[in-house]
């Protein structure tokens, strides 16, 4: 894959390269500014004029129109824009707008081009109308997609997986394994060709009975998805009670279409004076404990249960810096206290990374306690863990 | 840029490219496992033998033991991947570790290579370690940086900003400008020689006159840094009350570090049973108009500022899709209310996009209306605007 910034060149440079390749894709450059070039240099790259296509341009012409008069602004503005988001190398077919600009594909000498929005929302939302060209059926059909096998662990080191890999043969012909760390997940994506899916099949087998306690997911949905659909399939109502992340729990888990069902709301609680207010947790406890500390969380947690009155809680309190640590409590303390009708997880981290990090990975160990809670039954787990 | 799976032979040709360059900046693949390749290949492309260093590898074990200990493992699982993070390209030097992995600075025949971690925290993290080098200082110095200046602009569209650029004579030789929109902000970056500043400094004076009022940011500070600065400037705190962004307002704000000394909390306010119990809303007003609705808004937005006792307060509510919509309220209908001792700020959005773009427009405007409070005084506006 090729990045390239706006500078004219290079992008020339790039487009040579790309659409020598069988299939080309790009992603950007679409926009009305001057500096929008993917569609003029596409032509130019591929030898032909750039036309105004006359029904794209009515289509273009009425969203800008639209917009125009949501924002109260003469359409005078946007005309320039517009014949420029119209114009297309000849032979080139519109996909579809993102707000004024098409997709656009286009077959040439050396094979197919489309080129997507840059904006993800954008390209997500166009990338089916491609797919669904014929020009780019012809194109997927000579290449047979490999066999293709996701494991996702959490707890486990990249370390130990690479170990385990190792001492499963680890990749060979036929076979690649490729293993991706973030944000305290392990994904292992294993392709294997048709004559190697013994092979494929063995090491996939000797991950799962290594780490099957830490295996949550053997396809690409969040761990988020995973806690809605668990409380879905329960029938239970959830909630969470935020301190150190301020929030980034509740987003991910309303991030998932649908979460409306079962998701009742958040109480961040990044003042004590909240905590106390709107969480119950007493004031003495916070005195006693302080706000970072498996008591505050365990009162949290209930708190938030009680409060809003949901079968399922997460509660996480911590440092997550630069400042507020001290040697008692370092920066990168977290404290997790999931609750459910069944059970209970509790976790103390200490989690390393800066401010982003420590929220990013506090909010992956909540998620994860969460599914806990809702996969076990009974159980009652206190853990000190990183 | 060029931006390379794991595939060794694609790796080395993007290296090959790479090196080429007085500096090449190489970040990701110095992880323990067998698909992190980038040091492998850098020693190879450089002509030079791998050997383990005595000092790093004793370092990166100490790390890796505590790892090990803190979950509870035998060391035995790092002992291969401490080595292989161990060894680098003859002549080469430790940046210091994110983790176990080193990052690596090379000066070779053709140039420099600085080889960093994938993590965007832990490449931050390592990043003025890089530039505090000799070598590095060295190249940067052959470079004399153009002036470069910065215009942010919240409410234009992008085409009004492109005719203005126009109008203005635009880009020439130089002076470049891009254009970036993203999250309803428009972000235009200039650069220029130092035989163009007059002509730089023109365009950039077009720009503030003809969108004045919608110039917010002159740096690449965020808006929620903003809102929090304006918070503490005058003495205020800070809550949310939330419903389609489901705490993304709170977890945007709550990200800015710092942020603890004004920000009291958020109430996720998903059911509308939080929303009574927590914020409230009355029941009566929800069955007249709604949960999606002005008058929910404007409630959540003083049951905030009471329930969590803020002296500034933004309340969202609104259909973020794909379901939930209907005629009179479609997908993309949010309403947003910003108050604070001196002013409030009303706005009726209808928003394009899917579930996330929904959600994250929302929050940008949200937050720009908190600015919006925090910047005027006695102003009360309603707006619908998208």
């Amino acid at each position: 894959m090729l990045l390239v910034g706006d500078d004219p060149a290079l992008l020339a440079a790039a487009l040579e390269e790309g659409l020598g390749a069988d299939l080309c894709v790009i992603s950007g450059g679409l926009g009305p500014t001057h500096d929008d070039r993917t569609v003029e240099l596409l032509a130019r790259a591929t030898g032909r004029r750039l036309v105004v296509d006359a029904a794209l341009e009515g289509e273009i012409e009425q969203v800008a129109r639209d917009v125009a008069a949501r924002l109260e602004r003469p359409y005078a503005d946007f005309e320039p824009g517009v014949r420029k988001q119209a114009s297309l190398p000849e032979g080139a077919q519109s996909l579809g707008l993102a707000g004024t600009a098409p997709a656009v594909l286009l077959e040439h000498e050396r094979g197919v081009a489309v080129a997507l929005p840059g904006p993800p929302g954008e390209l997500r939302r166009l990338w089916p109308a491609a797919l669904a060209s014929e020009e780019m059926r012809k194109v997927l059909e000579r290449a047979p997609a490999p066999a293709h096998r996701i494991l996702r662990f959490f707890g486990p080191s990249e370390s130990a997986v690479a170990r385990a890999l190792d001492e499963a043969g680890g990749e060979r012909d036929g076979l690649a394994v490729t293993v991706c760390a973030a944000n305290l997940e392990i994904q292992v994506d294993l392709y294997w060709s048709a004559k190697s899916a013994g092979e494929g099949a063995a090491v996939a087998g000797a991950l799962r009975d290594r780490f099957g306690d830490e295996l949550f997911a053997e396809d690409e949905r969040g761990v988020a998805d995973l806690v809605v659909e668990a409380c879905r399939g329960r029938g239970y109502t959830l909630a969470t009670a935020e301190s150190c992340t301020g929030g980034l729990v509740a987003t991910r888990l309303t991030a998932v279409p649908g979460s409306s069902e079962i998701f009742l709301g958040a109480i961040v609680a990044y003042a004590d004076e909240v905590k106390r207010g709107q969480l119950g947790v007493p004031g003495e406890m916070l005195e006693r404990h302080g706000a970072v500390s498996a008591e505050a969380a365990r009162a949290m947690a209930a708190g938030a249960r009680a409060a809003l009155k949901a079968d399922v809680a997460v509660a996480v309190t911590g440092i997550a810096g630069p400042g507020g640590g001290s040697e008692a409590k370092p920066v990168g303390l977290v404290h997790v206290v999931a609750t459910s009708p069944e059970a209970e997880i509790e976790r103390e981290l200490r989690l390393p990374g800066d401010r982003e990090e420590v929220r990013a990975r506090a909010t992956a160990v909540s998620l994860h306690a969460l599914r806990g809670v809702l996969t076990q039954t009974g159980t009652h787990s206190r853990a000190v863990s990183s």
